[in-house]
């Protein structure tokens, strides 16, 4: 792990897998078949890719029943205390509609309407994560959305995972089909025979996932394409070098370009923490994709002040960040970009991405600068309302009909002096 | 126009135009120029493009006050006023951040932050729309966004139209450039000499505009692609044939490709809103384009009663919607699809596009379904705030860490434990 004073610019900026151009065709030709055959395509693509040859798209209710038998009862408690913790969030970012009147009679508005339908992607194997599921279903369900599907693609032997089940069925959802891959993703845009078509499709995916959901976009909504995760930690002498190295380390595991930074003024700091990530690198399972991360996108950046930190922690404009300095409260408001603020020692970062209730769908590559995490808010519109009075149309129409005839739009301003001539 | 008895499937849907490969080219290297050669490209561009030999791409204050003089006092009125309606709008969509603490001490809150800067491309000559600016710029203002500039080409003796420098002044925008074009575009998103970069990019343009944005879309963030304008009119036999006519044909002198719909119950007023189509066509200015917008994507669908008119209402999810019946307010709450809804004979569609105060940009193309206006929230960013006590630690600890455990994240799962074990 490389110790750098800083000097110059700093980035997390990597470049988006945008997929070589035989996995775009491949793809487009996947949302073609699945356009024209349906569920022959889904069937067919899912004995292709998957290796599962199915009866059945849906998955049945004895399946999820089994499943339960296969999850540890704490594991369960913990599922429906994180479920209860992120309800409790995100309920909090309803935004209701609203109406404001006039004295002439005017009434403006913001209508508030949930989305129709959503599908949730949710990768098959060892990246079907259960937090996923939470994490997208819950604002969804929040919001209002009363059709939410989920696809997946099967095991070998035609099943999802156990964890996958008993989640999605602890949040209500019992609609789950066994399809994943840009089949998948065609299916919930254009629907088949089985699968109804939805009005927006969010989660993670592999590159044939997200090369279909750039595709789609534009006919249903899509959800941010994530980059690798990323994590800054700033922090000053009084921090914990254990804590931060486990946390840049808990980044580092989930993917070779992941990238975990450091940002401090502490040389002593700087260097405590690099010798307790080599340490405790060495009894990682995934040593090897955390290695190769914290080589490759790991940095400690050694500042002259705190103040000059805090600077560079807006520059990089991090997907998390913990904050971990004396009084690391006061520091929040000076956090221009940044799409989870991890505040003093107890916030460690995993507790936000299972537990605490905020969004673990958050903002990477530097577009913190200007997107959010996901929320409730993304899974409703808003519709504007304007209902003109008479007396308003009276006093009003001639500037309304100038500013028209300003821009040389004269049918517009006909439409206005049809209803002034009328009086 | 034609009058269509509903039986199937209804759609405002249109192909969007991406671009011939030649287009999308050229746009790459007029980007790759900028990156490359900063302001030099741009003044060559401007030159190439627009037929303007400039010394400076900024705006004089001086041309600014000489705009002045060109502007009709009732217009510079009208524009004040509706700037005041637009800036009260827009201030009730203003979202708080906030802060929600447990017993156990934790804290947990989701922050609110404008943008640091935003970029408004406004179009050249006759689009150059001074409610396009006001629409635009008040909600980035209103948010709170500190740096806003305006990019926009100069007309070939090297000025700005008047309506537009006036529009500004009068909202403080004092950086304005002259420039047009993908290089404008490229000139936002990486900044030149002259010209700072910008966190995010909004306003019309026309297809290089539209590309560049799409090129440069992840670097920064950008609005919405507009399609063509839409207008759907919901009316029953009580409603104003002649004002119907007029609202329709408001749309349709936009473009030969925007779409103006009635839907109605009644076979009456469908042959006379198309007899007054017809009649007030005629005199037009812009009458070959209503005319062949309302040949080509122009109808009238004739419904069995109110109720399937509201059902194909939905199915369209118009951009613009004007509801013309008894009660019409009532039926308000069965839209949920429409970008803006109009109630009542006086609501006229230009209301909106000038004067009430909601934004005139709009989602088109049936993105209604999924897509809000733009508004104040287009111009902020969210970030979650999480605070864990050593009390909610000590006590969900086991939780986290199994839950990381299940996900197979053993980095995860420590960095709990590492915390827990000092305890």
């Amino acid at each position: 792990m490389k110790i750098v004073q800083v000097t110059d610019e700093v980035s997390l900026k990597r470049d988006l897998d945008a997929g070589t151009s035989e996995q775009r065709e491949a793809v487009e030709k996947i949302i073609q078949d699945v356009r024209e055959k349906g569920d022959a395509a889904l069937l067919s693509y899912t004995e292709k890719f998957d290796g599962a040859t199915l009866d059945s798209l849906l998955v049945e209710k004895a399946e999820v029943n089994a499943a339960y038998e296969q999850i540890d009862p704490g594991v369960l408690n913990a599922i429906r205390a994180a479920i209860v913790n992120i309800h409790d969030f995100h309920q909090r970012q309803v935004q209701q509609s609203w109406m404001t009147t006039k004295e002439d009679g005017t009434i403006l508005g913001q209508k508030v309407t949930p989305l129709d339908s959503v599908g949730l992607y949710v990768p098959g194997g060892k990246a079907a994560y259960p937090s996923s599921i939470m994490m997208n279903v819950i604002p969804a369900q929040v919001a209002g959305v009363k059709q939410i599907t989920i696809v997946s693609p099967p095991q070998k032997d035609g099943s999802i995972p156990a964890s996958v089940l008993v989640t999605a069925n602890e949040l209500g959802i019992t609609t789950i089909y066994k399809v994943g891959g840009a089949q998948a993703v065609a299916a919930l845009a254009y629907g088949t025979e089985t699968i109804q078509a939805v009005d927006k499709i969010t989660g993670p995916g592999n590159i044939y996932v997200a090369l279909a959901k750039r595709a789609v976009f534009g006919r249903v909504d899509i959800d941010m394409i994530a980059g690798p995760s990323e994590i800054v930690v700033l922090a000053d002498e009084n921090a914990n070098a254990r804590y931060i190295a486990a946390d840049l380390l808990s980044q580092a595991e989930h993917d070779e370009r992941a990238s975990a930074v450091l940002v401090t003024p502490s040389q002593d700091l700087a260097d405590e923490v690099k010798a307790e990530v080599i340490r405790q690198l060495e009894t990682l399972p995934k040593r090897e994709i955390a290695q190769a991360s914290i080589q490759d996108y790991g940095a400690i950046y050694v500042t002259k002040d705190l103040e000059e930190a805090v600077n560079v922690t807006n520059e990089l404009a991090p997907e998390h960040l913990e904050i971990l300095t004396e009084d690391a409260m006061s520091l929040v408001g000076r956090i221009r970009h940044a799409g989870a603020i991890f505040v003093g020692p107890y916030s460690s970062e995993p507790v936000g991405d299972y537990f605490a209730g905020p969004n673990h769908v958050l903002p990477t590559n530097g577009t913190a600068r200007f997107s959010s995490p996901l929320s409730v808010d993304d899974f409703v519109k808003k519709s504007s309302v304007i209902s003109y009075s008479k007396q308003a149309m009276k006093q009003n129409g001639a500037s309304i009909s100038a500013l028209a005839r300003l821009e040389g739009l004269e049918a517009h301003a006909r439409a206005i002096d049809i209803r002034l001539e009328d009086e």
